[in-house]
């Protein structure tokens, strides 16, 4: 019995499954074996519509083990990789034991990541927007600002929950601006109270023009027009570098009060395909034009995460992008299906039929075989009829056009969907200057520094009571006492720090205290008792 | 300018809402202000059918500020209500300040809420079946189950992840425990390795009959035929009082293992209401039959949290049910209407027309007129057809009806929509005898004991080593060493831990230390200082 091992369901992983399964049917000497963290696959050019909500929530997402029968699919993370004894670990679910999953053939299709570390604030107050999760909480979000703004009688808190920054004007930046900005004029429709004028969407990119790597100038120069008509600011060669709770901050040192930050910044290598001992390329795993790692025999990388060769150009390499990973996917399945039945392996040859991008309001920008450039509502057309062919499955073609028909006659549905509570403890970041709290709001969180100094300010006239850095904590008096802050903390220094909400306070402080001083002590005192 | 301020935006408040918009419509004097924990109104008829998947997860949900349109929607948390100043407070949101809102006329519509507190383990390792939230919960952790349990080699962890075990045969405990059953076999079906025969699913009721309460007793032992013939055990005049990750147990010791334990136990009072200085009977507030609160001129009470008669008996209330609160919804808005006009008020009279249950399959039981009874297929299209026609809203409708037709026509979309990630910190409990982790495990958690005692226990002969309590923690060593525990840990007394993810781990113990210590001399130094 050969087990073929595939790491990921992207569009890599799971045309290749696809493929496999339809190699090997009736064959029982082969196990076809998927790994994913969730139990889906997200058809990923439709994400930025989930946003607008032109489409339902689940619409862009198929359940794998309906997509791939006859592949045993593992909704498991993974531990570990060992090559030599060509062996998975996936980590306990359900029981404390890893589960341990031998391969013959590993199929590396694990994509890459979002990551924010490094750019402070980022990780803790811009959305990301990758995953089906990402599009969920903005939409939330969106529609919160919204809500919130409409009865907001701050003027100045009005104007940052309806101000929406996004980093990056690649394609999903420019897709995303686009579907957030009709969401948002189709919300402020419901209320009186919102002037769609006060809506403000700023695009940051760091170069000269939009989708500069993915469309011809003349594309580019035609979308930024248009979300130009659309009221969006587009500020070019400029960064976003991180984001507090009051908003963005720029390269400049700018700072922009918003309640909304993306980033939409290039994702990184997958911290399991680092974790490999496989040769890279600028990250990512070097193979040849089969698909096959360099120097190994058995081991395959597919998608994002692999550096394959475009052998139709010259010294050219395989975009990151899903009309390529659908059709490596089919050459993988026959080059492993060759090398187990010891047939002709084949190499990787497909030129790009064309970019599209969708703008939002029914108009977008297409590039077709290099040549042809269309706009406006035809490329829109284009657009939903090309992605809505490829969609995997019947039953979500007809979920798909249904739920276009009704965007199109009934008016906008702006649910909320929370399904955990928030979290006990959140991680915030905080630039020198700004103020974490000022005497006499409600108390509602207690603050531990994590990293920087910040200053305890009293009175009108703000006189410095102390100074407080790394590992001390403010707040607690509010939440001992009384109901509102007794004095104003401001931050001396950009500051990260970990805010704990009212009601957790109590059962965290009585179970961690003391713990840190006496962990080594307990330690050493239960080796001596077990040797 | 009259103020009238609904809180809660279930049935009660919402046809109290709609009705006066009505009532008052293109008149400036009255500002109608709706407060409600979520953005939107849950359908609760058809919540059992979010688990079951027969329609889509916002199916049964609708915005509350588009169905309420002439009525200023708070999306908010209620911090605290003064009736003598005919204020409410609400939470602080995206910002440090409470706000306040003045009232005229106040309706209140909280409802009840769920609460495991005094049943320990409940809280921790039992779904409720309440609110949106929990229906999808429910039905994600279903579908995990399967999934896992399809791949998994160790018997008895299969055994318990097809073990279902449900609390309370009222009406939501028999109509989830129907569509859990469906939804698990469909599920079943996509998985050669699950025999549909190994999938118990356990309805643990205190009384002789099912749905004793609501229904008539022959429809209650058809309601059991039916269920116990799709495989259903049911367990009458036993009680669930408790689970530990390992799964339920009963009132008279018995454990059944289990990875899914539901708890449909009636709910209590919201705590808003409970802090309310307002006359109560049962914990309901108690007002006359116009809805007014006893002793009170411009105060309300409606739906579950009320405690209204019914003069169409004698020394009879209102049930909790939708079919009240909708039509004491009319009455008190014209109550309201009346008193700011200076009219006659209205006595709340309306007779029950009826009962429903689903129990999934196309199946249901119902009682009409108090006469009428009928089961079966014919009973469950009467079901749909009384809960489609009152369904807020022609898109709902549309979609509704379209996600009725595909679950006939396509195979169950098991999609596990996971939104945020999983909580750094777990409350767990364990009952004596229990192991919390075996040496050998994978190393994945650290435990500190918050009440009761442990013992580690070491080698092949389960040598005791140590003894821990309250306040103190293990696991630590495998967190900073080793992949693998060094030793077995089982509980002497039933045991309540908190669970930290080794991720976690580092952060919090970095940063909680000596806080304890500290807090007090803190204080009293910042105390002196502002003085």
């Amino acid at each position: 019995m050969k087990k073929i091992v595939i790491l990921g369901g992207g569009f890599g992983g799971v045309y290749t499954a696809m493929h496999l399964i339809k190699k090997f049917r009736y064959r029982k000497d082969v196990e076809i074996i998927l790994v994913n963290r969730e139990n889906y696959f997200v058809y990923q050019p439709m994400l930025a519509e989930v946003v607008g909500g032109s489409i339902g929530i689940l619409d862009t997402v198929s359940s794998l083990s309906r997509l791939l029968k006859g592949c045993r699919v593992y909704v498991r993370e993974i531990e570990w990789v060992d090559l030599e004894k060509q062996q998975i670990s996936l980590l306990p679910k359900y029981t404390h034991k890893s589960s341990l999953i031998h391969y013959d053939h590993l199929v590396i299709g694990l994509g890459n990541v979002t990551n924010f570390k490094g750019s402070s604030g980022l990780h803790e107050h811009a959305f990301a927007f990758k995953n089906l999760s990402d599009a969920l909480s903005l939409r939330n979000h969106i529609i919160e600002t919204i809500e919130t703004a409409a009865y907001q009688t701050d003027p100045e808190l009005k104007k940052a929950l309806l101000t929406y920054v996004v980093g990056g004007g690649g394609f999903s930046g420019t897709e995303v601006i686009a579907e957030m900005n009709d969401l948002a004029l189709r919300l402020a429709k419901n209320y009186p109270t919102i002037n769609p004028k006060d809506i403000r969407m700023i695009l940051i990119h760091s170069k000269k023009r939009l989708m500069d790597k993915e469309m011809p100038k003349t594309l580019s120069l035609y979308a930024e027009k248009l979300l130009k008509k659309r009221g969006i600011e587009i500020r070019f060669q400029s960064k976003l570098v991180s984001a507090t709770p009051r908003g963005a901050i720029l390269e400049t040192g700018e700072k922009i009060a918003a309640k909304t930050v993306v980033s939409t910044v290039p994702s990184s290598i997958n911290p399991i395909v680092e974790s490999m001992q496989l040769p890279k390329v600028r990250g990512k795993i070097a193979t040849d034009a089969q698909m096959l790692v360099d120097g190994c025999t058995n081991v395959w990388a597919i998608g994002d995460c692999a550096h394959i060769p475009d052998i139709t150009k010259e010294e050219a390499f395989c975009p990151p992008t899903a009309q390529y990973a659908v059709r490596q996917g089919k050459v993988l399945a026959h080059n492993i299906y060759a090398s187990i039945r010891g047939k002709q392996k084949k190499e990787f040859r497909f030129k790009c039929l064309g970019m599209l991008a969708a703008l939002g309001h029914n108009s977008a920008v297409a590039e077709l075989f290099g040549k042809i450039r269309i706009s406006g509502f035809i490329a829109w057309a284009l657009w939903r009829a090309i992605y809505w062919v490829k969609l995997p499955g019947i039953s979500r073609k007809l979920k798909v056009a249904f739920s276009w028909f009704l965007d199109k006659v009934v008016p906008i549905e702006a649910v909320q969907l929370k399904l955990a509570p928030s979290q006990a403890i959140a991680s915030l970041h905080y630039e020198s200057g700004e103020e974490i709290f000022h005497e006499g709001d409600t108390g509602d969180y207690l603050y531990i520094i994590v990293k920087g100094k910040v200053e305890i300010l009293k009175g009108e006239k703000l006189e410095k009571i102390a100074e407080l850095k790394d590992g001390e904590f403010f707040g607690e008096m509010s939440l001992l006492n009384e109901r509102s802050r007794t004095a104003t903390v401001r931050c001396i220094t950009a500051v990260d720090v970990l805010a704990i909400r009212k009601a957790d306070f109590g059962m965290l402080i009585a179970n961690f205290s003391e713990m840190k001083e006496k962990i080594r002590s307990t330690e050493e005192e239960r080796m001596k008792k077990s040797h």
